[in-house]
């Protein structure tokens, strides 16, 4: 179940364990679009990212039993990284199954927080048959990282969070992969301030979210070409039902204006975050929202960033 | 005159214009040192950088027939902006002297705020002449980077509220240049909390303070050597007495530690940070100052980047 008071009760479990993430705005930037925006930072959340929340009240949400069996999930990002570092909050196991080909760093993490690791080739129905394994083997809980209430009822605290600092919100935008935050994010937003509209970013070049809402078939089989490296899932069954009824829209931002969205972030706000943060925002200076005038909510996702790798010097 | 009070009526005065920064921490950072550190955030400073302290302060200390006549100064950096931006808050006219060679950014950020920019050769003698001219021509009051009562008390406020926020400190850091921020640092410091110890962190490239401070001589011929371009300058006469009877001490740290301490911030933090930041927690990493189970505030003083050029992809 995805309520407001579902999404309540996830934040009052997790309070205790997350950061108060800060919300920072930009004079420049404001005055460049005409509009006032306000950036809610989970690249300062725990683990670097808001799917601290989503994998936190999944873990505190387990019964005993469940909990000593252990959780698994299957991620080579932030929400593999969560998850371990929830597990190990209270003290039961997770075995993470990443593909042979992760990065270095984000097998670190994932390690350097206790969880086990289970490679798996780097496809779909490996990963999937690696997890299966792993559930019948040990009886592990899946903690899936969006197709899952608990975790959809985590990610929308920080929607919640955002309408308490920021009351009087317009609009309130979240990027789009699986459709966890978004879900929770709508969810949350509509319920605590009614009236509020509510937005999807997604990269034009894995536009699968904004095609299945259009036209009311969830796609399963797009192949994602963009450099959002979080955003490269598709909807799950769960997370497809929720957004096709609540949701007011979803925007797509090019490449280029992902880049340049994410350019302008570090340059004036002065925080590092990820590409995955950055569609909403390069929807906005694409001009495919209007917001005008308008008070706009923006959850920036994560910080996890390759600072080798930048996208605006390849 | 520059004391715990006069910091504090600064305080008072220059509170309404900007940022109350954050204080973050990182727990795996200070896991791996042992000590616990509190960062003090300017680089969300308004202008980016805890020069809008000093230059709001001194701009806001003008009688209404200085006011009149408007403020000048030499700057090719945060200090030339701050200013520009402190002189547009009160409606008055500001002239900034910058080398012909500045980088362009700088300028622009400089001319955004309305100031008018007056090119001169870049050398200090072609500077100091350029300013004398300006004066001498049209009356401006001289608000100096950092040699300058006025602004050493606005940068004090700094420290003062990291102090508040961080009551149980036992050591605060900053950065030296001019010492313009360290003077009001180690007098609001030790004031606020007496016992405190205050250390000053300087490129080794750039030593010309910590041999002036060693040797109770004021070095003025300096040629520094460092990645640190608002480190460069050497102490002024007041700032020198300041610190030689105040501050406890100056840690120098290699170029190679303040690319890793600026690394280390980015990546830990999530904060977009300059290099001239960094030799704080550079000499810490470097092992020059003994931080084991100690609770350390370290000013980190702006965010103003170019993001094409970072230090370790050179």
């Amino acid at each position: 179940m995805l309520t407001l008071d579902t999404i309540r009760a996830a934040h009052d479990r997790i309070r205790p364990h997350i950061h108060r993430t800060p919300v920072l705005t930009s004079g420049i930037l404001n005055a460049r679009l005409g509009a006032e925006l306000f950036f809610k930072c989970e690249n300062f959340q725990k683990v670097g990212a808001f799917k601290a929340r989503g994998a936190c009240n999944a873990v505190l949400s387990l019964t005993d039993e469940q909990a000593r069996r252990g959780v698994v999930t299957h991620s080579s990002g932030n929400h593999g990284a969560a998850l371990a570092w929830a597990a190990r909050l209270r003290g039961i196991s997770a075995t993470i199954v990443v593909p042979e080909n992760a990065p270095a760093p984000k097998k670190r993490a994932i390690a350097a927080y206790g969880a086990t690791i289970e490679y798996c080739a780097p496809n779909v129905a490996a990963r999937e048959a690696a997890v299966d394994r792993q559930i019948a083997t040990h009886g592990y809980e899946l903690v899936h990282p969006f197709n899952d209430y608990r975790v959809m009822n985590g990610q929308g605290t920080a929607a919640l969070e955002l309408i308490e600092d920021v009351p009087d919100l317009d609009i309130v935008m979240s990027p789009l992969g699986g459709g966890g935050l978004l879900s929770g994010t709508t969810i949350a937003a509509k319920g605590a301030k009614p009236g509020v509209k509510v937005y999807g970013g997604e990269p034009a070049g894995a536009d699968d979210g904004f095609r299945s809402l259009r036209d009311g078939v969830r796609i399963t089989d797009a192949v994602p070409d963009t450099i959002c490296d979080g955003l490269r899932t598709g909807l799950g069954d769960k997370t497809f039902d929720i957004l096709r009824t609540n949701v007011d829209g979803i925007v797509l931002a090019t490449e280029a204006n992902i880049i340049a969205a994410m350019r302008t972030t570090w340059e004036l706000l002065k925080i590092v975050c990820e590409t995955s943060c950055c569609p909403p925002l390069g929807a906005i200076l694409e001009g495919n929202l209007d917001v005008k005038g308008k008070r706009v909510g923006i959850i920036l996702t994560g910080g996890n960033v390759d600072l080798d790798k930048l996208p605006w010097q390849n």
